[in-house]
């Protein structure tokens, strides 16, 4: 157990160290709104955007302002987010038995078809860290705009220990 | 019990008041699906559109013909019927032990990037009349087209004891 | 049950028929995702399009380029689509003891408000094939582009035995 554990933290590590990001601290949101919820044996997290502290790393629509290449940048970032709030949830990423589910939803310009594209982003980085555990379901589709002019927004599902 | 049962209940009417809306009687839907499902603990309700009675309250694009305080209003006004309808389903609204995930789907015009603004209208009534176990997960995005012209559409998972 | 079983099967052959398209055989996905995931008594079904074998049956915008007639049958084949993955998963759709929600995304042209008459193509295959343990819940919205230029794309969630 303990080598996995050090092997998903590690792992998180060298993502972080990829996207040249860094997902360390606490993080916060407001409102009556949480970025966690547990019930039972299934964990949700909120809809993440591409923000690293208190910055939109990827802005824009994506095939007019954002090529397809940042867009999975973005759904990398994302996917980040939400496994370190995972992480902070749940102390360790370790009690992370599947993830379940990903919605990715990609900020498209008119005609850009490529939204399965983009998530696989998502989907590289979840079985980078978890392995196995890390492969889920998905859907992905392009909505017309995203808050904060967010290129990608993504939420999660996933079954714990 | 009685005493929360009784709160939940005031609280309930209370948002109705301050919206002027009424969210008594029983909601129907057509078709081959239904409002709620019930599944061990879990509870998932429908897309609810701003719908009261017969009237669609609030139509448009937000950020064109819709401002956010009228398209925060749409989102309480989803949220009152997601809330009537768990109380339709559970005989009351005690039974709710967490709202695990809303989404909210924000009929957006070009450029408008504040969907997470217009979500906190259905946070505040969830929190307002559930209190702690009003405390959920979201994902709010942008979408180009609602049914019938609908500013918002909301959906909602829920945990019942 | 073995009534019941061949009830179930020869439902979805009928609807199978009905549509002129065929089902069978093995459906793949590629990368670092799955179509299906069991946890405990839930399975996920990933975003499903409107594809037979290699060949994407209704693309284009619901409104503009594409009927509401034919955005019906791209529900429709899309939750054939979702039947025959849980088909494949389970062994059988006997094991469905219901479908707890479905999310129709439809590409929509500016101004087509008609997205749950789309969903209404899906919600009576699921009760055709699956009778009361098909009535579900459902959220339909319009997006603004699709995977592959899609019509409609549609995700699901059942309680299996």
């Amino acid at each position: 157990m303990s080598e996995s554990r050090e092997s998903r933290e590690s792992r998180f590590a060298a993502v972080e160290a990829a996207l040249g990001y860094s997902f360390a601290g606490e993080m916060k949101i407001g409102g009556n709104y949480v970025s966690v919820v547990r019930h039972s044996d299934q964990v949700f997290v909120s809809g993440q955007i591409p923000r690293v502290g208190n910055e939109m790393v990827v802005t824009g629509s994506v095939g007019a302002d954002v090529s397809l290449a940042q867009a999975q940048v973005a759904a990398k970032v994302c996917t980040m987010r939400a496994l370190a709030l995972l992480r902070q949830s749940l102390g360790s990423l370790e009690g992370v038995s599947r993830v379940l589910r990903i919605t990715v939803f990609v900020q498209s310009a008119q005609g850009f078809t490529h939204q399965s594209e983009v998530a696989d982003g998502a989907s590289e980085v979840l079985y980078s860290v978890l392995g196995e555990a890390g492969v889920h379901t998905r859907t992905s589709v392009g909505v017309y705009q995203l808050p904060k002019n967010a290129a990608v927004e993504l939420d999660l599902i996933a079954a714990v220990e």
